[in-house]
């Protein structure tokens, strides 16, 4: 086996899962998905194309009118400055991570620089770790508030001509940091002069909580030639973690090199999710908004419930689907979250899991259909905490 | 963009596809995939997952039932010499393709040398170009009656103790060529001796004319240790093509190694499309000998169909579902099969599309449902034949 291979992290979300195998009554946060089912509509989609026997291969890139469709979807939110996004910028991809794969290996090769903005999903560092690429780390920091915030002069310095990648998720999984407008700009514009590419994962764009339709893109100012691409997928806006599919945004010229490595990683989606995707497309508008309805709701509730508990650092994140919070005391957020689950049966993620940065920390997913579930968590988290004084 | 991704090969099957845009009467057998749709049983299981709502995030791994059923389906056809395939050494994944490209991210990175057996599926020398490694290619020769076959002592003499990776693909795409025991037993000795990997593309194993269940397999007599990875596919032997799902079977103690590249690759499979493959699985020993009788008369049609004609040099596959042949003085695949298409409606690959060692045949995929369809190709192929004459 390679070394790197090797090195690779294993998920610490999955080893404080495995502490508590066994315990059914496990109130489960760690994993990075609501506890709803996907739309009637999306599976009833899905459901008529297996009955009608689409059952072959689809072309490399996705079907041509579910391109179509996000092309006008992208474009309907961010074809402001530099007008529509065409569908010759499109490609259809089994999942977001996979999108975000296949963007590493059209990218970064061995030896490569990577900057990467943690803490972050660990993915986005093993991926081009897979590649043998180097990939240095930025952190952003935590105010006595809570929130996450980034040191641009930082980042920036540390983008020279030897960069080939910047990987920046934003709204950011695990502590909704996002990025303003003005952030977007100036690493855009200095990124175009040390040549650096931007792989920019917007997963959790429309889940955004500062008004608008979605948190702001480099999508919104960059241009077709921009050496910009954009990861996104239909697991977190539609309710579809299940199904594996996500999308590219590419500059204009590189769909050919997509759709061989397309070819060479999954070589193409299932139909019958596609036609899921476009269902889910078709329905955008009327659902995503009270989606995101909800989710604040439940970020709501939970922030407050987080903040009355004594020595909780937590602040309300302005975009994604976690809260990230910090218990006084509390360093070692494996060994914390693993005592959590096992003797209060309250399942979160621990901050390492998102790199060294995280440290300390614990990240909640809040997107629960039964806010109750919520108030359930915070019981156990009260609890601990009283054990644990 | 990395040079490495600006040289790879695009499809030239594609190529030959586009020519023939707008043509709606074109006899296509270029993909290889056959065009019967999946059967029921396989899309019922798969709707009603979806319909009970199972549209949520699986283990990287698979579904522990589906691993136990693979355990079990793939012990049972080659459990042998060394007892049972246990399911510590069987992980799911999204698509062979995809099994391939994760067995090639743990073992072969930039620089390493990897040796592949050509001509070949592009793919399987794409995907360690795609890491960086240099790929070194040795070529099966056809024999006067159009058969190919594998200088063993060639194949040996390539295969040093600097070889990470041995890639084989038998039964092969597109000549057919299948591996006998004792080459594999050579092949297997000899890389115990050197260190080297064997990455065995077994996805036709079943679609074999020579009697029996399926074709020699690396694992027939293998142990649980030695270094050999095999990946399997559900699109061949179960018609499920545009499902995109495959597994591996990998040495003990490689389980974690492969659940973090699922991870970072496509993260899991979903759950719908594995209770499709588990509905599969089940009704395979009923369903699998028929298919392959079926496909067995296909071939036997067309090989004859072929040798009928003038010029045509052509052979019946030991396994797989294509007839790979070629017409005397036509050397330029590529053009010819543009011709076909263009000229007679007639849809085969040109064999440049996998490697400069195919060049100068044509790959005609046999798995028909109608098997009137080959009749009608070859009407065509004759037509085309006394047009160039």
């Amino acid at each position: 086996m390679r070394p790197e291979i090797q090195a690779l992290p294993g998920s610490r979300i999955r080893e404080v899962a495995n502490a508590a195998m066994g315990r059914s009554d496990v109130l489960a946060f760690w994993f990075g998905e609501s506890d709803e089912v996907t739309p009637q509509p999306i599976r009833d989609a899905a459901v008529r194309s297996l009955q009608a026997g689409e059952t072959f291969y689809a072309h490399n890139l996705g079907l041509p009118e579910l391109r179509a469709e996000l092309a006008g979807y992208v474009g309907g939110l961010h074809g402001g400055a530099h007008g529509a996004v065409g569908d010759e910028r499109i490609a259809v991809t089994s999942s977001g991570v996979n999108a975000l794969m296949l963007a590493v290996q059209m990218l970064a090769g061995a030896g490569d620089e990577v900057v990467a903005v943690v803490p972050v999903w660990p993915n986005l560092t093993a991926q081009p770790a897979i590649l043998g690429a180097h990939v240095r780390c930025v952190a952003l920091r935590p105010g006595a508030d809570g929130a996450w915030r980034l040191d641009l002069d930082e980042l920036l310095a540390a983008l020279t001509p030897r960069t080939r990648v910047l990987v920046v998720n934003a709204p950011n999984n695990p502590t909704g940091w996002t990025l303003t407008r003005d952030e977007q700009q100036a690493l855009l514009a200095h990124c175009r002069r040390t040549g650096t590419w931007i792989l920019a994962d917007e997963v959790y764009e429309r889940l955004s909580y500062a008004g608008g339709a979605c948190a702001p893109s480099f999508l919104d100012i960059a241009g077709p030639d921009d050496r910009l691409v954009v990861a996104h997928s239909f697991s977190k806006s539609f309710l579809m973690t299940g199904w594996r599919l996500g999308w590219l945004v590419l500059p204009r010229g590189h769909l050919d090199a997509i759709g061989k490595l397309i070819e060479f990683n999954t070589s193409c989606a299932p139909v019958f999710v596609q036609r899921g995707a476009l269902a889910g497309l078709a329905m955008a508008e009327t659902f995503v908004p009270g989606l995101v309805q909800r989710l604040q709701a439940c970020r709501d509730r939970l922030v407050a419930g987080l903040q009355a508990l004594p020595g909780v650092r937590a602040a309300p994140a302005p975009g994604g689907m976690y809260a990230f919070f910090r218990i006084e005391g509390q360093d070692d957020s494996l060994a914390l979250a693993k005592r959590l689950v096992t003797e209060h049966g309250l399942g979160l993620a621990p901050g390492v899991a998102f790199g060294a940065a995280g440290e300390g920390w614990l990240r909640w997913c809040f997107a629960s259909r039964d806010p109750a579930r919520l108030d359930q968590g915070l019981q156990r988290l009260a609890g601990a905490l009283r054990a644990m004084a």
